[in-house]
């Protein structure tokens, strides 16, 4: 490790706790992620950044559609580690997860969700291990009132790791 | 606006609230920015998202060196006011401002700040009205311990506003 980086201060940034997902040939899998943000206010643009390992990154590089999830603070770590540690590839993570579909088909979770997003990616940028997603808010719809959950506080009161595909997990 | 798009859902999306600042031909500058977040662990790579019509995307664009000063929820509205709502066209944000230069020679902000890093862009994606700068981290320090401004804080809290560059802002 670069001794110029003090990686200490890599958690001093904020980035909220999210459920991505995304469908495919009738199949539907989600993730927990952090890298979800507004890029652009005119249209409204959302990015997602999530390693090429993922399924649910495969599912959005071959659908070009994407739904995020705003998790609140009281989601509890067996739901998180569902989403979060394990693969879609081995189990149907939407069995016994409350969610709905709208326009784009995506599963919009609602288990301890505050709102829920949608999109169409419309740009894409190659980061060798990872991908940013750009695409255009086709829906947002409040599901719950709450405070939100943060990295930090999951990181720091939950006590969570970051999984070894996650853009801020640090060895 | 799209109907399916309840506006108030898009600030239960969470950031946290930076400095982002870049030099070029001697000249120092900084603005307030949500948008910065580590994208990749193998390398660190950081992404940041300005508004074409800043002077801190002019200046990025040129000299392909960037830094973040992650602020304290203990920043004063005066002080973001500087850096969120005036452009360093008119006048030297850094004059009264306590700032060090390292690797890139950035301004790395002190004054509020819990970390600053820096780093070399090596992508970028353009999204018409922004444009989203990719970079591998160079350094990173700890300036001082405490809470780290979340962009809901400064909205709930501080009743802050975003001007309309923000990638947040909302009409």
């Amino acid at each position: 490790m670069n001794k110029c980086i003090d990686i200490n201060c890599l958690f001093k940034v904020q980035y909220g706790l999210y459920i991505v997902s995304s469908t495919l040939d009738n199949k539907l899998n989600g993730q927990i992620a952090t890298t979800v943000m507004q890029i652009t206010n005119c249209p409204i643009k959302f990015s997602i950044c999530l390693s090429k390992n993922t399924l649910t990154h495969e599912m959005i590089s071959k659908s070009k559609v994407f739904a995020a999830s705003v998790l609140s603070q009281n989601a509890p770590m067996a739901f998180i580690g569902k989403f979060g540690f394990k693969s879609g590839r081995e189990l149907d993570k939407y069995k016994n997860t409350k969610f709905e579909q709208n326009i784009t088909g995506c599963p919009l979770t609602l288990d301890y969700s505050l709102a829920v997003l949608e999109g169409k990616v419309s740009q894409t940028l190659d980061l060798n291990t990872h991908t940013i997603f750009v695409g255009d808010l086709l829906s947002a719809k409040r599901i719950a009132t709450g405070t939100a959950m943060t990295y930090e506080y999951y990181y720091t009161v939950i006590k969570g790791k970051s999984p070894e595909n996650a853009p801020t997990y640090v060895k």
